[in-house]
């Protein structure tokens, strides 16, 4: 036993530092003078006036917060509104929005699960999705990247109630589930499929209706997604979309719906006020996927190491850690700030710069970040 | 296997219905008629212009979302500044600021434990310290509830870290955590200490410093605390407070801060409206505590089964589940709008009606809610 119950903290501290892992916050100012290629406000919303308008005004209205769990006080007319809209917008019988895109998926993965159950779970699917397994009293068999016939075998081997989740775009390279394929294995063992749409949603499909709607299985009594309201929606939050037997099962079981306060209202509001914008133009989304391509195309022209992207995010390989914390330093000091993933936060330890695409990026404002990434690249 | 995925939870429906447990969302209008003694809003502050002024503000300076991990683009000036004034106000070195408080209680217990570490847990703590022991590495044993000798025989037993973990006061009944006894037996074993002062914050203490400064274990080297932001400060979102360096290990090793979106500005803004206000009006946290025993002993010469409360929160036992849905719903038809907790929201399996003595209740509101809710008590 040590003397003092946190003397162990120290010790693993020594270990980030020496390994090139430390990870410090660095608070933004209102106004940040960087372009910014490192934020997931995919379509630019988050600082749009109509949307903080709405979350504004949706403050005023309903209060600062949602003052009780769902359960109780927490459900005001403007969360079952947001709901009806969210259902709508991509296709689904209803929906079920809680305080973040991480409390979404621990709801549905454990509430669509129990002893017995197998889930089959894709290896590059986010830590959210894996807390869920990890909480839900099933078995989990975690399944080679993006392959079907892997499903398929697992599936095969398994009596008795199955779960499939997978990311619908990873939030690491940008890639896309095979989401077509997996409902067909789905459906072929009688099984569930549970698609996290975070990355999808305002971005794919029809006007940013998401990947389900994009595959065709928005509304599908076998599929749930979720999603949340805090990247293409530039709010916080996030949501469950299914059958509505499913939701009333949510609302009856899971624990992060019934335990947790309900989202605020400014979130709410500023939520349904960027779907109404999405509906309205709705090209942004198609804009996002064009801006992530030509971004994409410009660096791998000059040799980079990057994954075609299947919607906004666009990442490129760094040679390790170290290269890529001073790559994005250098970006930064050249006015543009992008992401840097390095373990733990990449399942497969290559560390990368993280980019996204938003659809209100200027061409110009695309070929300066471009021709910044490629100058700063390391050499080797 | 069944023929369809989701049909198993028609019969869980059908279950639910049977045993008078099924949970149904009720949105509320912005402007409510009930008298509300059911949300956690202790002090009032949810719809406190300055508060709400506050939210709305952040939201149009700042933007609707955070638009990304704390560690990318989602810490503000504004999360850095509101983790400066919680830390300086609750008495901590330094404070970390999450989506939720679910998300800080996963958080806080994941990333203090792991194995071969002891979690010694209190059976009436919050389904998020719960869910935080599962996803630990660790293992949890659960002692009787406020039961000191009990967390002092388990430490005895334990050769290696251990962690007691406690809410600070119970949300089922009220009732308070015996945090310097807890303290005293962590000390003697090396333990550390994590309270959820989700109910205390805003409450308890010197001007509602919390249920740490009350005990004088504020700051102190083996203490970590967490609490909520939606409940006495009216807004939304989680902290952690502790020494400096468990903080820092939170911002790098913790899953829910790492691989979550920032608290929403709106949020952040209307926490930090909250708490200034609550530091010029510090008498707010005292008349919250005299409401709730003004209530307790209203009800209690009037013969009905509660638990002197220590914080906001008064418990009233119901005979049944049923018996306590229909007096919740006598109470509603009367103007009143209370809590009613039935498993498995309440561990005992006991039905209680749960009500919050909000510090911004009058003497008449008092009274006038005293009296909807002995006369229509069940008889038995």
């Amino acid at each position: 036993m040590s003397r003092h119950p946190f003397d162990w903290i120290d010790a693993r501290a020594e270990q980030r530092a020496r390994a090139g892992l430390v990870r410090t916050l660095r608070p933004r100012p209102a106004e940040s003078p960087l372009l910014d290629l490192a934020s997931n406000d995919y379509l630019g919303l988050a600082r749009h006036p109509e949307v903080t308008r709405a979350g504004a005004d949706a403050c005023l209205r309903w209060g600062a917060g949602s003052t009780g769990s769902r359960l109780v006080t927490g459900s005001t007319e403007l969360h079952a509104e947001l709901e009806a809209e969210l259902a709508g917008f991509c296709g689904f019988e209803a929906a079920l929005v809680l305080a973040s895109g991480y409390a979404a998926n621990l709801a549905a993965v454990t509430a669509l699960t129990g002893f017995g159950t197998l889930i089959v779970s894709d290896s590059g699917n986010h830590a959210s999705l894996i807390d869920g397994c990890r909480l839900s009293r099933a078995v989990t068999e975690v399944v080679p990247h993006t392959d079907p016939e892997a499903v398929r075998k697992a599936l095969d081997g398994h009596d008795g109630p199955a779960v499939v989740i997978t990311d619908s775009v990873f939030s690491v390279d940008g890639d896309a589930a095979p989401l077509t394929e997996l409902a067909t294995a789905c459906r072929r063992y009688g099984a569930a499929l549970l698609v996290d749409d975070a990355h999808g949603l305002g971005v794919l499909g029809d006007g940013g209706r998401g990947a389900a709607s994009a595959a065709g299985l928005a509304g599908a009594p076998d599929v749930v997604c979720t999603a949340t309201l805090s990247k293409s929606l530039g709010s916080q939050g996030g949501v469950v979309l299914g059958p509505a037997r499913v939701i009333e099962h949510l609302v009856n079981c899971a624990r992060t719906f019934i335990f947790d306060t309900g989202l605020a209202p400014a979130a709410a509001g500023a939520a349904m006020g960027a779907l109404r914008l999405l509906r309205r133009e709705p090209e942004r989304a198609a804009r996002g996927r064009a801006v992530a391509r030509e971004l994409y195309e410009r660096l791998t022209t000059a040799g980079l190491d990057s994954v075609a992207p299947d919607a906004c995010v666009v990442s490129v390989r760094a040679p390790s850690a170290e290269a890529a914390v001073r790559w994005a330093a250098d970006c930064r000091a050249a006015g543009l700030a992008v992401g840097c993933f390095r373990p733990p936060s990449v399942p497969d330890r290559i560390s990368r710069l993280r980019l996204t695409a938003r659809a209100d990026l200027t061409d110009q404002q695309i070929a300066d970040a471009a021709r910044v990434i490629v100058t700063t690249a390391p050499r080797g």
